[in-house]
């Protein structure tokens, strides 16, 4: 590619630095889960930006005054670009009338026809507050529906953070939190029908992610026919459906990403992207479900809190007039065909998987370590571009021309500099 | 009491019924858990109005154009008075410049501080969305510290929805579940010392409420010195101390409920007050818990968003200011002396229980299916004043003396409909 550019300015993270030690001495590390500095993207703390000052569209100004292009669209939420105007000015009009109030507002029921009218497979809409309420929910579902008590996850999943759905070993995780569960290889229809017979009559539900899109690993796309073959099984067995589209809603496409893929689930979980950033989940369900549903005992404070519908509603419709899905996948790739064009130029091996809209990278010619990609993602970040080493990233619709090509600039010159950092590493070979 | 007043309107509630019947063809049961006509409250849906057109300070306006003084305050989160308009400028404020964003907004450091200079017990600070993210969390704490399985809980307690803390029987819970669980009564320290002698190195922690405010039931506070009590036998015997403030938090003492009570507690769970209405919750906990909490994976979409923490910033300065927590506390004691005075006028015996900022109702000379306190809530309801049957009620900033009036003079019309209904009934004798 031929890019002429002048060489990008190092940002000054000092102000951040500052802040996080404050933030040492009154939250447990700092910054948590995966928006803090090590979480799956091997950040070094010393070098990057950690905290916002303001944000706009497809960027975030740091406290220390940094423009950054956001790949990461706070790991999901951003979809239409950030402050979305109509979105915003939707949430400030309910935010006027009411949000948490003991009789809840009638945008309600109108969020929830929204929502059956745009998700394929969606007879009903359940609302709550975080991804991991909608996954959980649809797991007791399943349990209620079925009397059974066995689950099949896909490994590499990552389906929130109540106990049943991490692992042995993990810190505060005890056996029988666990001990439901069986697992299979993505991909692997056949290994899930061998459990359904060996288990025959004991599995609730089958919860996946659309596709495998697990950190520190290649994504993967379900293979022809894999959907359609966990579909059939399902069927056959008795065995609850269910989509965990929490990161993957809405990137795919907007009527679910089971219809994208040829099918129709049973429980659909989406949170993120559904209302730009608002804080809201749905479990989407089928007809069939509803009475078991409506026996469960489950709710939450803030559940049916009003300002959120209002943005998922402007979310909603204006992803659809401006069809977003398509447009953030047209965007993503050709971002990442430049970059890996630009990898190849500097002797990289740039591997881009996954949907467009929520690519991965990896680099194929890396040390063992994976030091080169990191340092590479380093090198971009402090030119300001916001990428991680080794989870998805997510593209948002004010993400502009100018943006990708001032992205690729960064890229190359971060190739740059990494190559010249290992002048013995593989790469070279 | 002396009482003048013209006779009170029924409410027409006929919007609420159109649209309550069609949010059943797409949301499961209609309006669900706590905030659904059927739960606790026994609510007769006929007769109910259910959806709000806006609200403000101690009103909701229902979509029938209703006027009601709303004692169940959002079930909690109304604290100072809906649309608070220093809660709401400053979250306006915060709104513009980022919510929910990849980096975090250093305000998220200022509400951690905020919060470790408010709560007695508290060396941190950790935000999530839902009273039942933190409780969970507290229990995987408690597991990860001490690397013991089993919790005590306290019967008829409610710690949320996650399936360790439902019952077997429950819908769509297993064994597994809740089979590490240990009960023990209300005031009964003696028997949580029987379990930890029983149980010895196997009990990770002790989660209660500061009293108890079940429903269905007159609550309960602590007995002298059952805190320090149970505080005692935690440092024993190694357990984790617990509390679940969620619901009482701020409404007993702005520095926690284990302060007002006398006791440190280990960790403690807020949700609901904490930013009059903005969806936050927050764990606090001893410094001696603050690695064990690090290793715990925990983490959530929206739990970092930075507009609730603009609100709570400015919940906690302006209750501070206001003493908010203390005046609430007075005019639920206000308002129920007076109940009690208009009941016996009345020839009704009304017992009020819990602490006076969410106080708990209950007829002791009540037929034995409850029906004349359900009649009689039902009564007031029609007339403009929120109550449920049994399920404990709120006071926020807002609620002022002519509310207060309002309130009695409607109590008074509805106990004289509800005697006229019940001739025979015990409570005449």
């Amino acid at each position: 590619m031929n890019l002429v550019y002048e060489p990008k300015k190092i940002i000054d993270v000092s102000k951040s630095q500052a802040t996080f030690k404050r933030a040492l001495n009154c939250i447990p590390a700092g910054i948590y889960g995966h928006l803090g500095p090590s979480e799956g993207c091997m950040v070094p703390v010393s070098s990057y930006p950690l905290y916002m000052d303001h944000a706009q569209g497809a960027y975030i100004w740091d406290i220390d005054g940094n423009r950054i292009i956001d790949y990461m669209c706070g790991y999901g939420p951003n979809y239409l670009g950030y402050n979305d105007p109509d979105v915003d000015a939707a949430a400030a009009a309910q935010r006027k009338k009411g949000d948490c109030t003991t009789l809840i507002s009638d945008i309600t029921v109108e969020f929830a026809e929204e929502v059956c009218s745009t998700i394929n497979m969606a007879d009903w809409a359940f609302f709550a507050k975080n991804g991991n309420d909608v996954t959980q929910f649809a797991m007791m579902i399943a349990r209620a529906y079925t009397g059974r008590k066995k689950m099949v996850l896909t490994k590499g999943w990552y389906h929130g953070v109540s106990p049943w759905t991490q692992k042995l070993g993990y810190s505060g995780i005890v056996e029988e939190d666990v001990c439901n569960n069986l697992y299979i290889e993505w991909n692997h229809p056949e290994q899930f029908e061998a459990l359904c017979k060996q288990y025959d009559g004991q599995i609730a539900g089958f919860i996946s992610q659309p596709y495998q899109h697990g950190n520190f690993c290649d994504n993967e796309l379900p293979a022809p026919g894999y959907w359609q073959k966990i579909r059939e099984i399902c069927d056959k067995y008795g065995v609850v459906l269910i989509i965990d589209d929490v990161r993957a809603g809405f990137r795919i496409d907007i009527k679910g990403s089971d219809y994208h893929y040829g099918i129709k689930s049973d429980l659909s979980c989406f949170c993120k992207a559904i209302a730009n950033g608002y804080n809201v989940s749905v479990l989407c369900g089928n007809k069939k479900l509803l009475n078991a549903t409506s026996d469960v005992a489950y709710t939450g404070s803030y559940w049916l809190s009003a300002v959120p519908f209002a943005a998922g509603i402007a979310t909603l419709r204006k992803a659809k007039a401006l069809n977003a899905t398509e447009e953030n996948a047209k965007k993503g790739k050709k971002l990442t065909d430049g970059l890996k064009e630009i990898a190849k130029d500097n002797g990289f091996d740039l591997r881009v998987t996954g949907e467009p809209g929520m690519f991965y990278l990896r680099l194929a010619n890396d040390l063992p370590s994976r030091v080169i990609h990191q340092d590479w993602v380093c090198e971009c970040v402090k030119r300001g571009v916001f990428f991680t080493s080794h989870h998805n990233h997510f593209i948002n619709y004010a993400l502009s021309d100018e943006d990708i090509q001032y992205t690729w600039e960064v890229a190359d010159e971060a190739y740059k500099v990494v190559r010249e950092r290992y002048p013995q590493a593989e790469f070279i070979k």
